[in-house]
């Protein structure tokens, strides 16, 4: 049996617009960002996918995505999980401050150290900046130890894996279809762990925004393939264009 | 400790306007509609309420007032739980049909026994039929016997009231803040229910659209208190012309 995955990331929010660190912020999505989402979802009714669950973030940006491409299917009514574990990266002490911010504060050449490397993470953000994750009432339920002050690709994907193993790969294993709208690093996470993938080769790797990722799977979840839908011209153009993005920034 | 349970109706459907049997048809909102949820949304964020977890049907009128209330609540992120036991009285072969097509095909004053009467339901949907829910993908992991045909008042009451006891209420008793958005006569259960209301009185409650209902809970979840959001004077408008468009049909 060929088991399917769909990986979707989210639209352009209002921070990649501004070019600021957005990490765990709860931006929202920019105009352009809902017709991404919106598109993406007209795509996957045209491969003629049906889904049986999704996977989310507990970000809007995520959340309002999927919503967007869930009403595309109409399958509004899909049972929908949440998790912090497919939060973007967190940016830790750098999260709400532009590229000139950072680098008056920091340095060019260790904000470089910071976006380029696979395991070195930014500062800390302290634990009483209103901002952290301990103060959000949204993650009450969890140990305030489970919660990261900041993150390198490296810790992203420890943290990812776990809900993989724990959610997504059962619903799989039980033969379900699987929707995942998430972010560009946590989708790095479940892209390394499928694709065997190097801590070199998934810093280039850049998912466009909008474009579903469709994994054809194996009775163990092993990768039979995987394509963007759509045009493929489409998906390499703007997976270019989100690559420059982090140049410029 | 004091509980607090919000019922939130969804606002104006495309059938509403269009005066027709809905039932379990998944119709969209109207314009009206979505800013019915807002507003209601608004009125949620502006007496400083604060959800813990949110139900919901599987039809796409109440998930998007949902999801337009949470996103006026800033509460994108709360976990959503669905469930075909919030759904609207199923209207069985009425589904689809307009007054005057009712009216053509049934007889003026049957269609009043149907509308009027706590326990007669109208003709049952045959089971072949494509808008049957046994043949729609969205309930296929359920047993088909549980899925009704149609439905009268206290039959949808039957079917929704396991809802509370299995999945709402331990929420309360857990300590939880929580929102149900719903239908005119799923919520009407609940209301039921809670303000022990006799099956006469039941028939004449309407619940006005996009307004929230606070409840007041004690430690067992008996009512201490309940009102709508807002300015009454507007809430008892809002009943009125809910009411008043049954009339029309």
């Amino acid at each position: 049996m060929t088991r399917k995955l769909v990986l979707l990331r989210h639209g352009q929010s209002q921070w990649n617009l501004e070019n600021r660190f957005t990490g765990w912020v709860d931006v929202d999505l920019t105009e352009q960002g809902r017709s991404e989402a919106a598109a993406g979802g007209r795509l996957m009714r045209e491969e003629g996918l049906r889904f049986d669950v999704a996977y989310t973030s507990t970000l809007k940006r995520a959340i309002r995505t999927l919503n967007l491409a869930l009403a595309e299917l109409d399958q509004d009514w899909l049972p929908v999980h949440k998790s912090w574990r497919l939060n973007e990266r967190h940016y830790g002490a750098l999260q709400g401050l532009d590229k000139a911010e950072t680098a008056a504060k920091h340095g060019e050449e260790q904000v470089k150290v910071w976006r380029r490397s696979y395991d070195i993470p930014p500062p800390p953000m302290p634990l009483d900046d209103p901002g952290h994750p301990a103060n959000d009432p949204r993650y009450a339920g969890l140990d305030r130890n489970a919660l990261p002050s900041t993150e390198s690709l490296a810790t992203t994907l420890d943290r990812v894996l776990p809900y993989w193993h724990d959610a997504i790969a059962p619903s799989l294993k039980a033969g379900k279809t699987v929707l995942v709208a998430a972010h560009g690093n946590s989708l790095r996470a479940l892209y390394k762990y499928l694709n065997h993938v190097s801590k070199e080769e998934i810093l280039e790797l850049n998912i466009p925004t909008g474009i579903p990722l469709l994994f054809e799977l194996d009775d163990e979840l092993s990768v039979k393939s995987y394509r963007y839908l759509g045009d493929p011209e489409a998906a390499r153009r703007a997976a270019e264009a989100v690559a420059n993005q982090g140049k410029a920034r």
